[in-house]
């Protein structure tokens, strides 16, 4: 498994070389990973926007304190998550999944019902919030697909949600910016990051044993 | 890469063998892959309980709607978001970073003031919710490191946190239960989810291009 090295191979690129291109191939596979990676219920309640116009980059930049990877970058992905759950959006997942697998049961029917009832009464940035968590399983899933690929990615929140989400004719569709992965390669003679040391927390610190 | 097979492999596993015991050196990969995900300013402001003890996972599963993978799996991983951003803590971390990288700088200790301000003024539960999304990306390389090691898992959020934080006595450290992952092996025998077809929405309706 080379998970770990990938993981350690990463790093949060803060100069990307706009001369390099992510391969069709290669965004293909880390779009994938995002689409297969597990949800609360299955709901799914995220799209990713993939942005390579260079008139709305250049707009986006202004709204996230003008960093560079927003235009620099081959590839940048916006993760906008559902505003709030619905009974229709909730029905919408579970129909087509009974449809995929030929027929609805009586216990994904309860299952359906129940998550209507739990979700739809409350205030929708509550419901917002859960799935804006489900974004980031997408975002974690991606990042690691990304390094496997020895693709060069910035996972970003600094950036004006109101502001991208305007941008981006979000809000009118029922989604609100959550997150921004930039994709592409490293320049690095000009990355100031590239050659610090990762740190993270020990072990110790991080994870505790209840046994 | 074998990323895609893996997340194709995997589903959120309903009957785990009890019998069956994750080794410890699978067990580490995962949670070093937790360690090791990125997270908002590197703040990483989650912990990983790591839950063996009969009795406390007994306890856990009358708190999660009884359900049996609670009990049933290998490990139980509660992931547990820091309950609001402080100086404090802030602090720890870029001291931490600063001591490991040989000294702060100039551009670290700005960094560092402006998060400070940034955080600090804000709603606990805005913080909270902040902290937990970054939960969800060490959740989301876990599922993965998981499934490439042909572990079994399965995210939970059928719980209730408050239950967990007074069972696991999380409040008074400053933490608050977000998610769980059940680790183990399956028992497809007894297993209702493990021949239904996973379904994912198309790309055509999660991925959307603004070229």
């Amino acid at each position: 498994m080379t998970l770990l090295s990938s993981l350690n191979w990463r790093y949060a690129t803060k100069k990307f070389d706009p001369a390099k291109t992510v391969s069709k191939e290669a965004l293909d596979t880390i779009l994938e990973s995002i689409r297969m990676a597990p949800t609360s219920s299955g709901l799914q309640p995220f799209e990713v926007l993939v942005v390579t116009d260079k008139a709305v980059r250049e707009k986006l930049q202004k709204a996230a304190f003008d960093q560079s990877q927003i235009t620099e970058a081959s590839h940048v992905l916006v993760f906008a998550a559902w505003d709030n759950y619905t009974a229709e959006r909730i029905n919408e997942v579970f129909d087509h999944a009974a449809a995929e697998r030929g027929g609805g049961s009586a216990t994904s029917d309860a299952y359906r019902e129940r998550l209507i009832s739990l979700y739809t009464p409350r205030p929708a940035e509550v419901n917002f919030e859960h799935a804006a968590r489900q974004a980031y399983i997408g975002l974690g899933t991606a990042l690691v697909a990304a390094a496997e690929l020895k693709v060069d990615s910035t996972p970003m929140e600094g950036f004006d949600p109101a502001a991208f989400d305007e941008i981006l004719g979000l809000r009118a569709t029922g989604f609100r910016s959550v997150a921004v992965l930039a994709l592409g390669y490293r320049d690095a003679d000009h990355d100031w990051l590239v050659n610090l040391k990762k740190v993270r927390k020990p072990k110790s610190e991080m994870i505790k044993e209840i046994a």
